[in-house]
């Protein structure tokens, strides 16, 4: 019994959990489902610690205590959107030329005992959480890496989607669905044209998931604007007018990345402001404009920028299930002694649709964007074909819904943390 | 018995309802009401017939007979934003000096044998419904108008709320709550300001709204934009300042309709494209370049335009209770005789909140606009007090979620009509 007592305390590892780039609506599922397989294996596993900000908190050496977390706020952060502990934007260099940064990530892990950082991002996450694995064992520090998938544009590498995704793509298509009924019902006298904008810089899954809103043949959205195709105006406007004659109106789905054939943002030719400054962002006033210009239609646009990436009440159930799960995945990986590796979502059939999870290595994912293929986009350019309907559709399945307090709102938890004391000089960058 | 049969086809009145202006999540829950109303009621009302595109499909005689809606549909309707029969934007003149509207609506709805118009609508229609009550007493046409309340915009007198408004007020609360819990996690190291432009042309009610999801000191949104207060730069952008230095971001709800000091609106002011024509609303990315110009943080706006006014997903219970109980208390007013009145809501208390309908006389309700009162917004001008909170908190309390099919979409209806046969000369305008 003492025997066992001591091997218990003896190979307890201790954890530091941190969010990384753009939040999503179920990333704290994923916290979620990291400190609850951690405490369910409280025999193996001392301490999840989680950084503050980021991967700046373990630079700047700003860690919590998850044990702080009440067993009711561990559950609240499964249906919590944002980032519970903070994110960040910060790019760690190649270690190479720049190893400063990852001696001081080895620094502040060793003197918290830390023997198993996971980093919960995505492409950019993947690319620091190899590099660290890499280092660590280059320089003999006992310290392992292990990612954990995360990003609403869905255009990790590997895995078949990306947790965060399926929640974004099921408020895309609930929202052009519910905004196309609204145009619909005015376009005999008022607004003909609608433009929604939503998120994907470089790859057009969110947008492609807007497509799923049509249920069949004229279904609205009728046009999709994807970062994939090269815009031609002519033949955007020709489309426009098509669906609106025969129609009545023409609902659109816009990427914010998409370009001209010269491969420059829409976004970017837009807009100056009364001063004569460039405006930044806003792709659908651009289009609104071009929709204007060209045939005169009344036209609304919206853009729904941050909205889409927190709107956790209309999460997908598919979405906040592998959220959960890829965290819980990825301490059972710690527990099995992995480094550089991340679980990935694999799909096993899509009807029914059946999933698994299994370990990946991580420099497979690394700098890979994955886009929208080919075969997924109509001939025409402003579609999704079945195939992509296939691929999208399970992913924004079953409904998830937040708790509601009796005032009407989420109930949401926003946890007061306290930072554990510092152990080591302050960061000198 | 033969006796009673009779008497019954005698008393029976057939009644035309129509949709107009802006619609709403819960407009179809009005129609909704109607309909089930009536039908509750067979022994007295004959036929509820429906205009196809408001006012429009009844000068040009597009009527609907809502006997071809089956009972599943006429229960779909009370989930199902849009409006179904379709709305317009249509305004009859003043029929002292342009008759010609009137007589037209006259003429085709005695050539339907209809009894009663329940015009379904805000401001400008409760305009309508008097003048067309007042228009048909004058001929003697026996012809009564019954109005039946809608409105996002919350501005219609006499009613302590607008069916409609409730929905997009949760939609917005919820909205910007999740949207602060994304930007207060990247604050750090990324987006600092986060604007969110919402609807409200003349009132703030909507902008309002936004205040709810504060629900304790230095809560998101920090400021609220009314277009009961001009518009003051330097005031706005000291406390922009003062949140970000105090909560490390800055979360911000403007209504379309705030102005300066001259009276003009701030999206008007706005943009030009890159052709240098002005560019028609967004007041979110104008207050979004005054941020960026004056305090330089990095700022992310949305402006949710029609999904505000379509997210029934997101519908508030009590607001959706209400869309369905005023539609029905019409036809029982139009059992009842009545002309020239509209159901209201009267509020009986707030804690716990109580209310019931009766009916107002609508030339009491036309053309006055009910803007948000001074003791609602707080002495700086950017919140909102707790009088407020005790108003619109109830208005947003419950969720009434619509059934979603196996796809992961909201099962919303869309019936197929058949125009009734025409009877009338076509109209000559």
């Amino acid at each position: 019994m003492i025997q066992g007592g001591w091997k218990r305390i003896m190979s307890a590892i201790n954890i530091l959990y941190a969010q990384s780039g753009g939040v999503t609506p179920v990333i704290n599922a994923s916290a979620s489902g990291v400190i609850s397989q951690a405490r369910a294996h409280d025999d193996q596993i001392g301490h999840v610690y989680a950084a503050k900000d980021g991967v700046m908190g373990i630079l700047q050496e700003r860690l919590i205590d998850t044990q702080d977390l009440s067993a009711a706020e561990v559950v609240g952060l499964r249906h919590t959107p944002g980032g519970v502990f903070g994110s960040c934007r910060y790019k760690l260099g190649d270690p190479a030329k720049d190893p400063a940064d990852y001696a001081r990530l080895v620094e502040v892990l060793t003197a918290h005992k830390i023997d198993v950082l996971l980093y919960n991002g995505g492409n950019d996450s993947a690319d620091t959480t190899q590099k660290v694995a890499q280092y660590c064992k280059e320089v003999g520090a006992p310290i392992r890496c292990i990612g954990v998938p995360k990003t609403i544009d869905n255009d990790l590498a590997l895995t078949d989607n990306s947790p965060g995704f399926g929640s974004v793509a099921k408020y895309v298509a609930v929202s052009i669905l519910e905004a196309s009924l609204d145009v619909m019902s005015m376009a005999s006298s008022s607004t003909k044209v609608f433009i929604m904008e939503v998120m994907g810089r470089h790859a057009g899954w969110i947008a492609a998931a807007g497509g799923l809103a049509a249920q069949g043949p004229g279904d609205p959205p009728q046009i999709i604007l994807f970062p994939e195709r090269p815009f031609n105006e002519a033949q955007f406007c020709e489309a426009v007018k098509r669906s609106v004659e025969q129609h009545g109106y023409c609902s659109i789905v816009v990427s914010e990345g998409v370009r001209d054939a010269e491969g420059q943002f829409l976004a970017d030719a837009g807009t100056t402001d009364a001063f004569g400054h460039k405006q930044l962002g806003g792709v659908a006033p651009v289009v609104a404009n071009i929709v204007a210009q060209n045939l005169g239609y009344k036209y609304h646009w919206a853009v729904s920028d941050y909205l889409q990436r927190s709107a956790r009440h209309v999460a997908s159930a598919t979405d906040a299930e592998q959220a959960y799960a890829v965290g819980q995945f990825a301490v059972d990986m710690a527990l099995q002694g992995m480094t550089g590796q991340m679980p990935v979502i694999v799909r096993d059939s899509d009807t029914p649709y059946k999933w698994h999870i299994e370990p990946a290595d991580v420099a497979q994912i690394a700098n890979h964007e994955k886009v929208v293929p080919d075969h997924f986009i109509t001939e025409d350019g402003f579609g999704i074909t079945e195939a992509a309907r296939r691929y999208l559709a399970p992913l924004i399945a079953g409904e998830d819904y937040p708790p509601y307090d009796a005032t009407g709102l989420p109930a949401y938890v926003r946890p007061q943390f306290t930072l554990l004391e510092k152990r080591c000089p302050a960061w000198a960058k």
